[in-house]
């Protein structure tokens, strides 16, 4: 949380935290800045023990103002004066800016490097504003246990809260897909409308889009809606021109956001349209069973490896290769069962399996739970998955309750 | 255009182009890779001379294959086996992953820096990277100037139609948006419905969703709907809960995407619901017809920033002041004239009005047009925009044909 963040700072011996960039697509961004629209150039600077201050363009001094923090124009730096200055290098003049930011607000030490940016230019100005200058270093923590990585990593109650209504938007999705498909027929195989016409993926995606911005959602990162093979290769998406078809697996992998950015929501099912051939059927129950032990496992405070360990061991029980033992497989289980999910649709904690792994369960995090099972050359993939809150009070709470029946019943099968 | 890559890299002095990040939000891999769904951690090389190659998650390894290109799975280079060399610092292991990529691919000299990517662990990783060695030199050029940001700023035939297709969608929205408000009455200054309900701009805005996803679109950058007080603020995007008001200047400011990301397209428009007062009626002639003067004078090859200068001329010599001789104005004419679009919203060629300025209006840039005046105080702003495509015949195509009527007529007014 963000009470924690001079806590974990000091921990990391860190004397401040820059942010740069744009306030969309861009979470560490967001996190203190909430929705406001501020574009490229934009800067957050929080020195140890002192709150946050923002650093705008000018023509957007009513959004900056919307964030709630102190705010600064960068007019107030003479940019054009600058760039004269840097001879009309960008890259100069955008070190010359945050130096002299850095001197009126007597930054030095150890300062924290984030924000989504274009890489080039930004690794060049920053190389060029420590060139020479021993007080100053510019620290890239990594992702997995970076300072704003372990704060965004438990939520208030405020940030549970929007995530559940993005679970009542997903849920609601999820439902209106069901009856969508569940309004067609099948003929030869595939599923068609009522003028016999044959019903793509790319037609239900399309229709996923609308209902999300008909509930308030955005789909910045797209939907996996994967048929059949497809649905065994983890990451696939599906293709856009391929039909419906009965009697296979579909991965259904819904992720939207707040409508404008901000807390994404993470939900899969697997469905069977019709029915489920014998194998399917097998696979999926394989996977039930697996989901429901582990997930009845889950303990405040435990470290989060011990539950990806658990599922490889259970899965590896019952005949299925896993990474654990076969790292390269891409049969079985061949991802990992969890991440946090927030204002990144996936963030900390982790639970890679590596003995490295300091993440826990620690009370406030909302995470997924997804374990998965492939076998694409038999054309089929399962994966169930959840979002979930480790509650203060020590239980585990689905974040939105949706049915995980495999088969829906189809008109004509 | 993409055939020009390997001189604008011999003219740059670079032997190799590294492109990081995910597929999406990230223009630059997108420019390599299309709408391919491909996570962080995905990375393109390009050799000067050499077709480019994708490295790409296992997972992910059909939607690598859809981008067309030579593709190698990360898997090859022992993911696992890297972090535990390294002792589970992730950072230290992306930078031994790259350098074995580069050793393999005989990667050396002055390599170009790309990627829209979490700034701190990549900033890390390539400076541990080059450290010792002499043979290999990271360059973060300009974004300006960048290789890539010249490639991608003239498009083929393809890019065009792409964005032209874009222009369609944004055009029925607009006109969706224009017959929405007049279905509306006025009563006490504001916008009912036909139950008398005031309508807000936040409703105005999830209507544009709608209306955007209907017609397979994204938008995810927001919508600027933003009126009087700050529709004189450039990027104001407007308040949710705000009412709708008749006689006021709304700056509506659009600019959607293909859906899963792609190409951009953008338009303003200035409206007055029911009737335009006598000052914002004269600001508005004014815009008019400084607008079409200008547009009249462009041509192929001539330096971009000519036709800023040339606008901002034309205002002052209207009586607006504007930022070429009152740099840190908020009145009158206070930004760029115009910028590229394409796989960014905001791309090259630059219209800078600074010296330095190398852009010309080459044939095939694809660019808004966007000249305004804003006078917050006086609770007012109007700006006008097109998207216009330089020929390769040498005339200027507007992309998208919408009215520019100030004026909407509303009943009750």
């Amino acid at each position: 949380m963000k009470s924690d963040l001079d806590r974990l700072m000091q921990q990391a011996d860190l004397d401040a935290l820059l942010v740069l960039g744009a306030g969309s697509h861009n979470a560490n961004m967001m996190y203190f800045t909430g929705r406001a629209h501020l574009s490229d150039g934009s800067l957050l600077l929080k020195v140890r023990g002192q709150p946050p201050v923002l650093f705008h363009h000018s023509m957007e001094r009513d959004e900056a103002a919307r964030a709630g923090l102190t705010t600064r124009s960068l007019n107030d730096y003479e940019p054009i004066k600058l760039l004269q200055e840097a001879g009309s290098d960008t890259v100069q003049a955008a070190a010359r800016l945050w130096s002299l930011i850095f001197e009126q607000y007597g930054v030095q030490g150890r300062v924290a490097l984030y924000g989504k940016v274009e890489l080039g230019p930004h690794f060049s100005a920053l190389n060029r504003l420590t060139a020479g200058r021993n007080s100053l270093e510019f620290v890239g923590e990594p992702s997995r246990t970076s300072v704003l990585t372990r704060a965004r990593a438990t939520k208030d109650p405020d940030e549970v809260e929007r995530i559940r209504k993005m679970g009542q938007v997903t849920a609601a999705v999820v439902g209106d897909v069901a009856e969508f498909l569940k309004s067609h027929q099948a003929k030869n195989g595939r599923l068609v409308d009522r003028q016999g016409e044959v019903l793509t993926i790319g037609q239900v995606k399309r229709k996923i889009n609308l209902w999300l911005a008909m509930r308030g959602a955005d789909n910045p990162e797209g939907t996996i809606f994967a048929i059949g093979r497809d649905a065994g290769v983890p990451h696939s998406v599906g293709v856009d021109d391929q039909p419906v078809e009965v009697g296979k697996t579909i991965i259904f992998d819904i992720f939207p956001t707040e409508a404008g950015g901000g807390y994404f929501f993470d939900l899969t099912r697997t469905w069977c349209l019709g029915y489920a051939p014998d194998e399917v059927a097998a696979l999926y129950e394989d996977l039930q069973e697996v989901f429901d032990s582990v997930f009845q496992q889950l303990k405040p405070g435990a470290p989060c490896r011990d539950f990806q360990v658990m599922t490889c061991e259970r899965f590896e029980a019952k005949g299925h290769p896993t990474v654990l033992n076969t790292p390269a497989t891409t049969d079985g289980y061949v991802h990992g069962l969890a991440h946090g999910v927030g204002l990144d649709v996936h963030e900390g904690p982790s639970f890679s399996h590596l003995e490295s792994n300091p993440d826990t369960l620690i009370p406030g995090a909302v995470f997924t739970f997804e374990p998965g099972l492939y076998y694409p050359e038999r054309g089929m993939g399962a994966r169930i998955e959840d979002t979930v809150w480790a509650r203060p009070d020590g239980g585990f709470e689905v974040l939105a309750e949706v049915p995980k029946d495999l088969v829906l019943k189809i008109p004509g099968v």
